[in-house]
């Protein structure tokens, strides 16, 4: 694990107070942001690179809050692969576009998550299985309140610093953590429609076979 | 991309019905079956032996389908992380007990998604943002909303073939698709919550202003 010296020496870390030619006192600032350096490195995957930029945005006070949490969601989502077919593409970028417009949903149509979905869409164009655009409207219900509790967590923090940290905290583990949630719940809900055949239905099933012979 | 016949040496697609000596008939089977190899190879990602495993179940005509759907979805899933702290880990696994209790999910302890959904949890408690958690009900809401649609897609398929084919595309493909939604309603909720002072808002603002008054 890298040490404070070491984040002070990359300019992450503000300069301490100097209390004696060899001593320096670190403040509240100093935890709160160390706190936001080990959440973009260990949580994010983060390289040191793209740290600064984010601890750059925290500094600049004039920046809004709504542009600053953007730049910091960007930090730690990946570019997205150029879509393939340009017939699946277009009808994608379409459907993607038309969501928007009926979600009511203030983002630009260049947003780097519209372009993501666009780009899934294509995919599901491709392989034959559009059908699940289908319910795209249920997916975005869904989506929009599962943002309604991000934002409370992000609105929950004390600092610019520890907002942006929970921007990147909830982005990443929220993604782990709703992968498994949406498996819980597929998996519940194919056991209610596909019931297991289990000893005593298997015994019922023999006794109704009985009755029929 | 690899051929037809490297399928068949490889055991995942049936012979063809031989119509002359070096001449094959292929049917709808076999189409079912190099959509299904394609599509857990190019969406899934999946190496040769995994998906020779998934075909396998698929011939395994006694397979009650709630067990070949998940036997599906566990192969698309990387292996959980173990988690450091065994004091986070413990309440972790207790939340996530308690979780499903509450959700009546029929999900036993030991699925790979609920160590998953722990993990993610123990991690959210080492980093000091335990209280994402608090909103777990509401995200377990979503996930259920998301998961019936899923299921809705399955249950569309016209073979088995498909049925597993749209496990596999629904769970990689989906993954992604609601990743970028939800970003994409993070990013309305976040302009909505925090609106940036620009001069085309302004104006919007005041002609909405206009009209209320």
């Amino acid at each position: 694990m890298p040490t404070i010296k070491f984040y002070l020496r990359e300019g992450l870390l503000p300069a301490g107070e100097l209390t004696s030619p060899n001593q320096a006192h670190y403040g509240d600032e100093h935890v709160r942001r160390l706190h936001l350096i080990r959440a973009l490195t260990d949580v994010g995957g983060l390289p040191l690179a793209s740290v600064g930029k984010v601890v750059e945005a925290v500094e600049d006070r004039g920046r809004p809050v709504h542009d600053l949490l953007g730049a910091a969601a960007s930090t730690v989502d990946p570019d997205v692969a150029p879509d393939t077919d340009p017939v699946n593409g277009e009808r994608a970028r379409a459907l993607v576009e038309e969501l928007i417009a009926r979600r009511g949903w203030q983002v630009p149509a260049s947003h780097p998550a519209a372009r993501a979905l666009a780009a899934t869409a294509a995919s599901l164009l491709a392989v034959g299985h559009g059908d699940y655009l289908d319910d795209l409207d249920e997916f975005a219900a869904a989506a929009e309140r599962i943002a309604g509790a991000d934002l409370s967590f992000v609105a929950r923090g004390r600092s610019t610093e520890d907002m942006v940290e929970r921007v990147v905290v909830g982005t990443v583990l929220g993604d782990a953590m709703l992968a498994a949630l949406r498996r819980l719940a597929q998996s519940d809900s194919s056991a209610r429609r596909y019931p297991l055949p289990s000893a005593p239905d298997r015994e019922a099933a023999e006794t109704s076979s009985d009755k029929n012979s």
